[in-house]
């Protein structure tokens, strides 16, 4: 059963301010929470309608179709919706190479990124604060789990890139090398931009080393590529270029 | 002004089967529209509250913001929208490298990868026949115009794999050669599988090269990569092996 408070708390947690306040955030659907149960991250609470997750049972919640409709933002509500304690933001450990987000907008970008994070063994994503928050619901939707194998920090950016001496900072642009021909570093900072206005003029200016993404078609079409595929390219060939 | 009718008929293209009915289907935002009228695909009638996009007056319709709210299915409707005919498919041309999709179910998965298909220069998509429909108005809403630039064909694709002999059959498996350390075909057919299920035990049968893309986290999760992040990453190194 689920009180009038949990639905007014859980309904509250759409919007960051509210996340912050609370220091809690949503997971829905089984496969998303057991993935986080397996994890470092605290519970909450847990509000199922019957599925077991051999979560205590003093956090757990036993509800019906209905209630679990109140409370999730779903269309097809998935049989279970947990609340997770936000973890504590540890200072970035700046080494290897790490992925920074400057000012990344679209919730299913963040998820993606994230997930590539995961996959290519990224240990560190710093995000600029104007990124969009890592737990807000769709984004925990699409990092399918991986968020809690990364280390997100939001941090001043600029700041954080004007003070760094040791690592090289990477960007794309128009007029770069070409990252298939180009001796990739091993470790660095790299940066990938907002959706329609890629790197900002502030961060371009710590960049030491400009890459470009080749196109292959015809087309004269200036259209870019999505930010989260131009992610995915690019951890591809800094991973094959360190390791094969 | 719009009519009643035409708001009736705009309004069902949102069906696929309504789409297939009339022939046309929806672009909405300037952007989209002006990529797609620069094509050779055929204006069928323009809606604008205002910006000029050069488009035969006859086909022109002035209308207002609660006009366009009416037709609009985007939240925050951008000031235009446009219906244009579906083109014929033609037999689709097996040749270079081409890619083929395997039960492709979500429009914005489906249309990152005809983004994907233009920036690598792939000519021909070919898609299974319980693939999302490409003129699904999510979908051209996430291809930003590369629709007009690859050629797809809905096809009973183990037919056309059964009946292909020429061209090397390529799919991704968890058991197959590491694509960086392979030496990949220059041409050839591959095919990305069903967002949960993967490729259908039908097709796999026909696959005659089967490849893997390496993980290089330390987490054990079983948690794969998203299909069109799959395909950006197969893509560039199919390209980058052919042409570096």
């Amino acid at each position: 059963m689920v009180s009038k408070s949990q639905i007014k708390l859980i309904t509250s947690l759409e919007q960051k301010k509210n996340r912050t306040k609370s220091g809690l955030f949503i997971v829905e659907g089984k496969k998303g929470i057991r993935e986080i149960l397996n994890s470092p991250f605290e519970l909450d609470s847990l509000f199922t309608t019957g599925e077991n997750f051999n979560a205590p049972p003093s956090k757990t919640h036993l509800i019906n179709e209905e209630e679990l409709k109140k409370i999730s933002r779903l269309k097809t509500p998935q049989s279970a919706l947990a609340l997770f304690e936000i973890p504590k933001e540890n200072t970035p450990v700046i080494k290897n190479l790490i992925v920074a987000l400057d000012g990344i907008r679209d919730p299913g970008n963040l998820g993606t990124i994230i997930r590539l994070c995961d996959w290519f063994g990224i240990e560190t994503l710093l995000c600029s604060n104007d990124t969009v928050d890592c737990y807000n619901p769709k984004v925990v939707q699409a990092t399918m789990g991986s968020i809690t194998r990364v280390a997100i920090t939001y941090v001043d950016l600029e700041l954080i890139l004007k003070n760094n001496i040791e690592q090289p900072v990477i960007g794309t642009f128009l007029k770069g090398e070409n990252i298939y021909t180009t001796q990739l570093p091993k470790n660095g900072i790299l940066i990938l931009g907002n959706e329609a206005n890629g790197i900002s003029e502030e961060v371009e200016k710590t960049v030491s080393q400009k890459l470009n993404i080749p196109r292959f078609g015809k087309s004269q079409s200036t259209e870019s590529l999505n930010v989260a595929t131009a992610t995915a390219i690019l951890l591809s060939e800094f991973r094959r270029q360190a390791n094969y």
